[in-house]
C-alpha cells in the first residue's frame, strides 16, 4: 500500500484523487490546498488540510498546482522523508527543494467534469535515486499501464511536442468551426473528420496520413482557399502551414 | 432499389464500392475506369469497364475521380437520363455537363485498406431539381444517418474548413513526432494526448477546450518552448499560432 498526498485542488489534482481512490493499493491520506473553497470537493473523498503544518506523512507527495507555484509549494516539504514530485511537463526536477525529488508527469489534457480513463494515460518518471524511482514506479504502475523514464530534457521537448498536438490542433478545430459558423454550417460536419484525423495516426504515420491541396502541391486549390477566407490571421496560417506541407514533400511529387 | 455506376477506381471509389455492395437497396451494377490494373480491384464486386461506350444505364453516375478529371468524365455522360454527381468538395456542380446534375460530397477522409463507417459520415448533397435531389437523399440514407444539403459556395468553405481541421492538424501531429524522434522519445507517447484532443470537442467548443501557455498569455514558458525548437519552420508556426492563440483568448485574461 502506498500512501500519498496531493498539494494542489486543480483539474490534475480531481482527476488524480478520483482516480487513486478507486485503487486497492493507493490510499490517498489527505489533499493540501490554500483555498478551503476547492479544498470541499476533496473532502468527500479524504482528508484535506489548508495549513502546511497539518500536512500528513507519506510515501508519496504529489504536487499537482500551477508550474510557478511548485517551488513554493515545495518548501512545506523540506522536512518529510517521502518522495516530493511535481507533475509539470516544463518544469526541471530540481526545483524542488526537497529531500527525495521526482516527476510524476501524466501527459494528457484534463478537462473538468470528464472523466480520463488513467490506464491509457502515459506517465513519464524522473527521479535522482533509484529508491524514489522505485516508489514512484510503483504508484504509477498502480493506474497507469505505460509508465515512462523521461529525463528533463526529454520531457521539456515532449511537452513542446505536446503544445503542436494538442494546443495548436484544437486551435486549428476552432477555424474549422469559425468557417462553418460564418456559412451557417453545423461544426457537428467536421467532427467525423476530426475523430478520423486523430485515429488515422494509431495505424499510419502522420506522413502517410497527410493529404490535402499543399501535399499535392495543388496551387490551383490553395489560391481559391486563400480567396475564400477574408480573416487576415486565418490567411496567414493557411499560408504558412501550406508552405511547410508544401516543402516537406514537394520531392516527392 | 438504386441503380449506380461509379466513375474512378481511387481510394474514395474504393469505399463506396464496399459500402453499396452490402446495401440492399442499392444495387452497383458498374465501376469505370480507365485503367485496367486499378478496376482489377472492383471486379469481385461488380462488372467493370473501360469504354465510356460501355457505361450502363443507371439512376445514378457517381464521378469520383481528381477534381481536375471530373469535367472530362462528366462528358463521357451527355446522353444519360440517370443523375450525373461528383463527389468532391471544392468543385461547383456547374462543372458538369450532363442533363441531371448534382453533387454527393462524403466529408472524411478516407485511408486506403482502413474501413470506415459510412453511417456516421455526413454526405452533403447539392442538385438544381427536386426530382434528383430525391434520387440522390435515397442514395445517401441508405448508407449514412447524417445527409445534409449544402450549396456550391458553402461546401467550398467546408472543404476549406477540412483543411484546417484534417490536413493542418495532420501536419501539426507530424511535428509533435519529429519533436519525439529528435529527442529519443516513442511518438506513442503522444497518441492518447492527440485522441483526447479530438474526443474532447464531441463534449465542448473549442474555445473551451483551448489550454496552453498561449491560451494562458504565458510569455516566459512561450520563450522557453522557442529556445528548444531550432527547425526555422516549427519556430515560424510555433510564433504565428501562439500569437493567434493569445490575441484570441487575451481579452479574457
Amino acid at each position: 500500500m502506498i500512501s500519498v498526498v496531493i498539494l494542489g485542488t486543480g483539474n490534475l489534482a480531481q482527476h488524480l484523487c478520483q482516480t487513486f481512490s478507486k485503487t486497492d493499493s493507493i490510499q490517498l491520506i489527505q489533499v493540501y490546498g490554500r483555498n478551503q473553497g476547492n479544498l470541499r470537493w476533496f473532502s468527500s473523498y479524504t482528508e484535506v488540510c489548508s495549513e502546511p503544518k497539518d500536512i500528513a506523512k507519506a510515501d508519496v507527495y504529489l504536487i499537482a498546482v500551477s508550474d510557478q507555484a511548485i517551488e513554493e509549494v515545495s518548501h512545506h516539504l523540506l522536512d518529510k522523508n517521502g518522495v516530493v514530485a511535481h507533475t509539470s511537463g516544463a518544469t526541471p526536477i530540481n526545483v524542488l527543494s526537497a529531500k527525495n525529488r521526482g516527476v510524476f508527469y501524466p501527459l494528457q489534457t484534463f478537462t473538468k467534469g470528464k472523466s480520463v480513463d488513467f490506464d491509457s494515460i502515459p506517465i513519464c518518471l524522473e527521479s535522482q535515486s533509484e529508491e524514489s524511482l522505485g516508489v514512484l514506479q510503483d504508484l504509477a504502475q498502480a493506474i497507469s499501464s505505460k509508465v515512462h523514464l523521461i529525463d528533463t530534457e526529454q520531457r521539456r521537448q515532449l511537452h513542446l511536442a505536446a503544445v503542436f498536438a494538442n494546443n495548436f490542433t484544437n486551435y486549428l478545430y476552432g477555424i474549422g468551426e469559425a468557417i462553418c459558423h460564418r456559412n451557417k454550417i453545423s461544426f457537428d460536419l467536421l467532427k467525423p473528420l476530426i475523430q478520423e484525423t486523430s485515429n488515422k495516426i494509431t495505424s499510419l504515420t502522420p506522413k502517410e496520413a497527410q493529404t490535402g491541396p499543399a501535399r499535392r502541391g495543388d496551387e490551383k486549390s490553395m489560391n481559391q482557399h486563400l480567396s475564400l477566407i477574408s480573416d487576415p490571421s486565418e490567411q496567414e496560417i493557411y499560408r504558412l502551414l501550406s508552405k511547410a506541407i508544401k516543402t516537406k514533400y514537394e520531392k516527392e511529387l
